[in-house]
Order: structure tokens, then C-alpha cells, then sequence
């Protein structure tokens, strides 16, 4: 099949056609570039809701939840899983797999679980790329379900318009272990299994640590919290104005309990009134900004690195120099300037013709 | 200090300067390519030994005792620990730290844990050359801890001499859920905690799917192990030559009790049978040859990253693209390219100069 009649079949929303497209790109074959370019210019519809949290958490079965709350307001969806944390477990997501089998059957969903290719460093890239290509396709909701968060290469926040974070109150401790930058990223947090002792004491902490509790200043945050408010004026600045301000978030801690189907609702429209406040406030014109800055950057990155690395010739160049550099008579610094100098004019000579 | 100074101090093998040098390589701060170019004529002597396994096998009882052992013999000990798969956990160390502190008043010991440094795609090229600082002050052994394993970037396998996997028996399909790429990358098995029920069966397990057990063929692995040896002929010829062939590595698979320091003396009697292989086989060679190349890339990639991004005039030229490709009149491909040999100039007119 061409790629002309398969981008055909791609715009008549042919399911084969999405499958076959998504396939190519995720694993960068032949031809993805330009299928990238060519879908480019119909992306920036689709509304792309990140989920996150720590593994058994119900990350995937809050997602299968909105999932359904979705269709039944008539919108299709998207779902893209990530799960590099289990190197030891190729098959972690196949209880969200069989979770997910109700919703899979409805032609107005389509779920991809996209695993580590080779290197973490590309799955960031991959996983932007693939929600293109079902923002491209029409989903009116793209759920995007990782466990990277904050500081991550895989931050889910860098690849959503608005970032859910589940907690669970397995341990009465575990918000003191959460790192300052989760709290910074989450635009929605949710208590799951809201059932369970400690859960009341989670929401509390998650509250007081936001700044939101009423009488509690920065300054009074108990240290062993772990997460030190006042290294945050940026966020304390924000809370401070928000009390005035309509345009700035506070971001609720909302309870839920996803097996029993409770909280859904509530989180629904906590997303709602997250993208309103988006739309209205312009940042959601500066997180698809800077998501675009990336882009150019993964690609550009990813140029380079197919450059040198798939030129036969350089990795033979390459090769000559280990011996010099495992006698010490060389180092690997200086190798690299060489080889850079050697790939500079390659480039050149390329792009220039 | 000028970095003269610190190099003769270093040179002295005085523990302070030890730990600037490693704390200037690990985050990159200025001047730590020239230390390393320096350092590299340096490095080679160190055994480098990867330890892994997932979290809770008990790997840094294991390193610990080990530390101990080589202690005990005389030889000197650098620790490099690296947990990224705990985005949640900025603590996910802290109890290695507190059984480690037994062995870190000892001055032939020196522990270092690396945090995930804003990206992961950098996290394997620190470990390296922290590695290399360690191993360039003349520390006769190194213990890398992470629990990355096959096929993640940060596959441990990739940055030691030899890799020791440390398993348990938690759950009698333990071993069906491991990735075929553990079993390839593995010099040692480990089964920790070997008086809980399923640590005999989970042995059997490593072992069957090693081939090792007599009178199993290949074809005879049951299917549902999840690991289709047949799919591995290079493992299959290799495991065949064994017999006759004293330079073919078959992995012996361990039991230990690290609780009850069980199992310590095993690890480390495997891992001088181990090292004796390699130098006889030549497979030292060829592994410390691979890691230098990978060692290049690094440096090249990270190169060209600082040439790009680093740039201000670069950053303000992509800045003035984003509208046309938010807009649809630009593509992240184009964009890219041309930035691409707008770079390839710089770097020219740089490095020819």
C-alpha cells in the first residue's frame, strides 16, 4: 500500500489505517517523518490528560473509568500507556490490558501500550509523536498513562495539557517521600482508594503541603514533610495571588474510589474546569508551546544522532581511534571533537546540496 | 583550589578531593571534561561489578557483605548506587545508606549514590564516568547497584565487567515475568533469600531456562516460561560448545541468605572464576573495548547537545520558528533541519579554527 492511500485511508478514520500509522511511528519506521509532517498541520484539537502515579496506585482502572465517562458524553479517546519502571516485567500492563478490554471493542477508542524501545531517551519523543498521530486522527480526549513524573525524562506534565496524580494511602508516610517537583507538576490530584485508613490523613497532608489550608503559612509546614514551601516562592507567589485572581489553579485533592466507581464524576469535571482555566488564562497556549519547543528539539536530536551513528563511514572512523584511546594515548574528548568536525561537514555537504 | 591542586591532591589519594572530583564529574560543573581527559590514562585497573536485580531482592545487603569481603582481603572498594525507576522515592537510597554506614567510616570504601539527574538519557554516561573518577584513584574494586537490567538504558550489564542478578522467590511466576534480555546479560544468578518457599523451584526455573539441566533440550522449555531459548541460537550454540570448551561462561545460578550473611562467600568465588574467564577468553577485552565506544557516543551526543541548546543565539532562532509551526505553515522537521546546518556551520567554524 502507498503511504498516499494509506494517509487517504488515515482521513476516512479507517481504524487499520490508525493502527498501521501508529505502528510506523512508534517504531520509527521507514517513512514516519514525512507521515509526522504531513498529519502536523490537523493536530491541536484533541485535549491531552496525563495520569499519573505511583505503580498500584489504579492509575488504569481511573483511566478506564474516564474512558467510559467520556463516551457516554459522545467524545472518542485515545489512551496511550507508558511503563518503563518495570524492567523486570515485560508484562506489566496486562492487567490494564484486560481492565481495558470492555472499552477496547468500542470503535470510538483506541489504546496503545508503548513499551521502552532500546532507550528511555526516546520514549518521551515516541509517546509525543504517537498522541500527534491520534490528535491527527480526530480523538477528542487523549489519556496519556505513565509513572514518570516530576523531573522525569518521561515527566507526563511535559506531554499534557492537564496532569492528574493518584495517590493512595498505602502508607501513612508516603507523602513525605514524594518529591517537591510531583507537587509542582499536578494540575488534579486524587486520593484513590479513599476507603482505606490513612486515606482522610493523605488528602490532609497533600492540602497542607499545597498551602491550601486555611491559618497555615508556608513558614509553619512541618520539616519531616520532606518538601520544603518556601524553596517554592514561585508556587507561593501563585497561592498567595489566587485568593483574588480567578485565572490562577489551585489544584484540588479530590477523593475517589475506583473499584467501586466513586469519584469519577468529580474528577471529570475538575478536568473541565482545569481546560477552561487554560483557555482563559493563555497557559494553555504556553504548555502547547514549549510541548512544540521539544518537539523540535527530540527531532533535532534525533537528526543528529542518526547522522552519526547510521553512517557506516563514521562508525568504521570511529572504530580506528579505540585502540589510541584504551592505550591512553588518546581520550574519548578528543575523539569526539574529531568525529563532530567529521559529522559537521557531512551535514553540511548534505543540507547545502 | 586551582584544578592543578586538586588533581596532585587527588593523585595523593586524599578522600577529599576524591569527593569533589566525583561531585564535579557527576553534575557536569566546569571543567569536568578536562579532569576526566586527565583521569583517562588512569583507568583500567579497577574490576567493575554489576549488581541488580528488582527492588527488594536484597542487592545492597548483597553489596554490602560484599564490600566487606574484599575488605577483608585487602582490597579497596568504590560503590556507585543508582535507583531511577523510583520516581516517587526521592528516599528510595536511604536505607542502602543506613546498612551501608557500617563499612562508610572505612577509608578504603567510597560510596556514592546518584540520583536520576534531570534526565535519564544522561544518567548511564554519569555512572561511566563516575566509574571512571573511582576507578582512576586506584580503588581495586567497584560495586554498581541499579536496578535497570536488559535493554534499559541503564542495563548495568553495559557498564561492568562482570553483572550479577539477584533474585527472590515473592512469587512462584517470578521468573516467567522475566525479560528474555536478563537472562542474556547475566554472568552470576543470585537467589536471595533462599529459605522462603519457592526458592528451590525458582533455581530449577533460572536454571532450566539456562539449558543447564541435563537431558533438557531446548525444544523441551515449556512455553509458558516466557523465554523461547530457540529464539536465542547464539545462547544455544554457546551453552552447547560448554562442554568441551573451558572458555565458555555458563552462569551459575547461587542461592544466598544475605540476612544471614549466607551465600556471600559463593558470590565472590564466582566472581574471580568469572574474571579469570574473561582475561583468558579475551571477552574483557572486547567488553571494556564496547564500553569506550559507547563512551564516545556519550561524549559526542552530549557535545553536540551543549552546541545546540546551549547556544542563545540557536534558542532565540528557534523561538522566532514555533509561531510558523504552531501555526501549520512549518513543520518540527523543518524547523529542524534547518537548525540542523545552521549548528554543522557553528560547529565548523569552531572546531576549524
Amino acid at each position: 500500500m502507498s503511504f498516499d492511500r494509506l494517509l487517504d485511508d488515515f482521513d476516512s478514520r479507517r481504524p487499520a489505517a490508525l493502527a498501521r500509522v501508529t505502528s510506523i511511528v512508534e517504531n520509527h519506521r521507514e517513512g514516519f517523518e514525512a507521515i509526522l509532517a504531513g498529519l502536523h498541520p490537523r493536530t491541536g484539537r484533541a485535549r491531552r490528560i496525563g495520569l499519573t502515579g505511583p505503580p498500584g496506585a489504579g492509575k488504569s482502572t481511573i483511566s478506564a473509568l474516564l474512558v467510559k465517562k467520556f463516551r457516554d458524553a459522545g467524545l472518542t479517546v485515545g489512551v496511550i500507556a507508558v511503563d518503563p519502571t518495570s524492567p523486570f516485567t515485560g508484562g506489566a500492563l496486562l492487567g490494564d490490558r484486560v481492565r481495558m478490554e470492555n472499552v477496547a471493542l468500542d470503535p470510538g477508542v483506541f489504546i496503545r501500550s508503548m513499551a521502552t524501545r532500546g532507550s528511555l531517551g526516546g520514549l518521551a519523543a515516541a509517546t509525543r509523536e504517537v498522541a500527534d498521530v491520534l490528535d491527527a486522527f480526530g480523538f477528542d480526549r487523549l489519556l496519556i498513562e505513565t509513572v514518570g513524573v516530576g523531573q522525569s525524562e518521561l515527566d507526563v506534565s511535559r506531554l499534557a495539557d492537564s496532569t492528574i496524580l493518584v495517590l493512595v494511602p498505602e502508607s501513612g508516610d508516603s507523602i513525605q517521600t514524594l518529591k517537591a517537583g510531583v507537587m509542582e507538576v499536578a494540575d488534579i490530584f486524587v486520593v484513590n482508594k479513599a476507603d482505606r485508613p490513612g486515606a482522610d490523613r493523605l488528602r490532609n497532608d497533600v492540602e497542607l503541603m499545597l498551602g491550601l489550608r486555611k491559618g497555615v503559612s508556608f513558614g509553619n509546614v512541618p520539616a519531616h514533610h520532606g518538601v520544603d514551601l518556601k524553596r517554592n516562592p514561585a508556587r507561593a507567589a501563585r497561592e498567595a495571588a489566587a485568593v483574588d485572581n480567578p485565572t490562577i489553579w489551585t489544584p484540588p485533592v479530590l477523593a475517589a474510589i475506583a473499584t467501586k466507581e466513586e469519584g469519577i464524576d468529580r474528577i471529570a469535571a475538575a478536568l473541565d474546569k482545569h481546560f477552561a482555566y487554560l483557555e482563559e488564562s493563555g497557559t494553555l497556549r504556553a504548555r502547547r508551546r514549549e510541548r512544540m519547543r521539544e518537539r523540535v528539539i527530540d527531532v533535532v536530536e534525533r537528526k543528529v544522532r542518526d547522522r552519526l551513528w547510521k553512517d557506516s563511514g563514521t562508525m568504521a572512523w570511529l572504530e580506528d581511534q579505540l585502540p589510541s584511546v584504551e592505550e591512553g594515548r588518546s581520550t574519548p574528548f578528543a575523539v569526539a571533537d574529531q568525529l563532530l568536525l567529521r559529522s559537521a561537514e557531512l551535514v553540511r555537504g548534505e543540507l547545502k546540496a
